[in-house]
């Protein structure tokens, strides 16, 4: 998916919605755990739930992989599922990856190419402390995105993140925002993770990014505002995809579970839909 | 495996190589692509040749994961495998993995815990971008380690890496080995990765880490010095796994591809030996 079709998608369902699929197993509703792939059946039924309200959907491979070759089949089944719906949804591999040329390689063709990898991601997460060459191998892929951490959400994200530096007192992620520039990275290549807990910073962000989609996780269980959010971030193309995880997917536990994750999905899209108004 | 048994396992094998696992599958030797599992077969002739040189193997995830499901069986028989050699060989997966709390949470027990995911590395490597709470979760298994990225072998390390801070100066490789500290980092519990194209910044990295283990990537393939890396990072306990992957892995693509492995792993085995007799 490039970036016109998703700037149309997110004015067409007037959402900006990204939901994380972080289906930990021992969240999900214990009536589930009958079922021949528990965590799949999961994710079916928050996807079927949710998928109106929200334009992407983004399994944290780590929920996965923490099951080993069962977790991996299990998101491949979600996967191949969520391929019935190609044009309605963007979807992330959330998975931080990272490493010197050769195995960056290797990575992206875990998350972008069907024929090696069973997997067929839009975009994939991706962690800059290596630099150049650690990046630019998941960007030889035509209409795949880099998301490239910058600001994280957490509060480890003030130990490095925010350091700046005696060439230009610029901090550790604008400096990781602009050199992104020089490899190639452009707004139809490339987005970045900022965290909603540090919404204030968008400004900052937008000045070196002014066009760029942002995927901003924090929203909810993490404290952040989507207004905030919204304030500082949105661009005429909205460039926001925000992520809410647990806040939708672990609402509830019981046998409502995918009621109450609908319920809540609804909820963030009508105040993204308000938002979205503002802009057109 | 704990610190003082890694101690004893170098100077009982007179080595400090770790053989890295990079089993990318296009490059194996072709007669291998006849059997049912090419890779596993590749490994395990490899180790078969290669472990009386050695002391650890360090698969590096990305060239099973851009297999998907095949190569995670792969990678999960050759760990099996690498059991039967319990106190012979310590076992790094090579991941850079890190994410938030929960995250990397399930991280950790991709690689750590057995019963959930079938793995149970010594040591997985972990990237520092996101800070504390990304990386405390992996220092909660016992004799587990963590080898933290710091000063990488690759060109683009040069594009963060190095950026000095204008709160003390200090590098930002400098900044993350000093930060470990506080997050209850030790030589027992801690490794960091500091590359062999770098062999003289090891100086700078001892007067901060004097005692704990460096992985050394980068000896041969990337252009580092064995000679070098020692004459600058090495401790009474020798302190340092030093890794090979293509130098000795891919020496041969030809039949003879295990035993030419073991004359180059040989060769740097004996190497070792004489710069071990040096702190004897």
């Amino acid at each position: 998916m490039n970036y016109s079709q998703l700037r149309d998608l997110i004015f067409r369902k007037k959402s900006f919605l990204c939901v994380g699929l972080d289906s930990d197993l021992n969240k999900i509703p214990k009536h589930l755990l009958n079922t021949e792939d528990p965590v799949f059946e999961f994710n079916k039924a928050i996807i079927d739930a949710t998928i109106d309200y929200c334009v992407a959907y983004k399994p944290n491979l780590a929920f996965y992989e923490s099951r080993g070759i069962k977790g991996l089949q299990s998101l491949e089944k979600t996967m191949h599922y969520l391929e019935n719906f190609k044009d309605e949804v963007f979807t992330i591999a959330d998975a931080k990856r990272g490493d010197i040329g050769n195995t960056s390689e290797n990575y992206a063709l875990s998350v972008f190419d069907k024929k090696s990898s069973g997997f067929d991601f839009d975009a994939v997460t991706v962690a800059p402390y290596m630099g150049e060459d650690s990046v630019k191998p998941f960007m030889q892929f035509e209409n795949k995105w880099v998301i490239l951490l910058a600001l994280t959400s957490n509060k480890g994200s003030l130990d490095f993140q925010h350091l700046r530096n005696t060439e230009n007192n610029n901090r550790l992620f604008e400096t990781v925002l602009q050199q992104s520039f020089t490899w190639g990275g452009n707004e139809e290549n490339m987005m970045f993770v900022i965290g909603a807990t540090q919404a204030a910073m968008l400004t900052e962000v937008r000045k070196i990014v002014p066009k760029h989609f942002l995927l901003v996780p924090g929203v909810g269980a993490q404290g952040g505002s989507l207004s905030e959010v919204a304030k500082y971030g949105m661009t005429a193309d909205c460039g926001l995809l925000v992520n809410s995880s647990r806040g939708i997917i672990f609402a509830s536990s019981a046998m409502d579970f995918a009621d109450v994750a609908r319920l809540e999905a609804k909820k963030l899209q009508i105040e993204m839909e308000q938002l979205l108004n503002e802009i057109l």
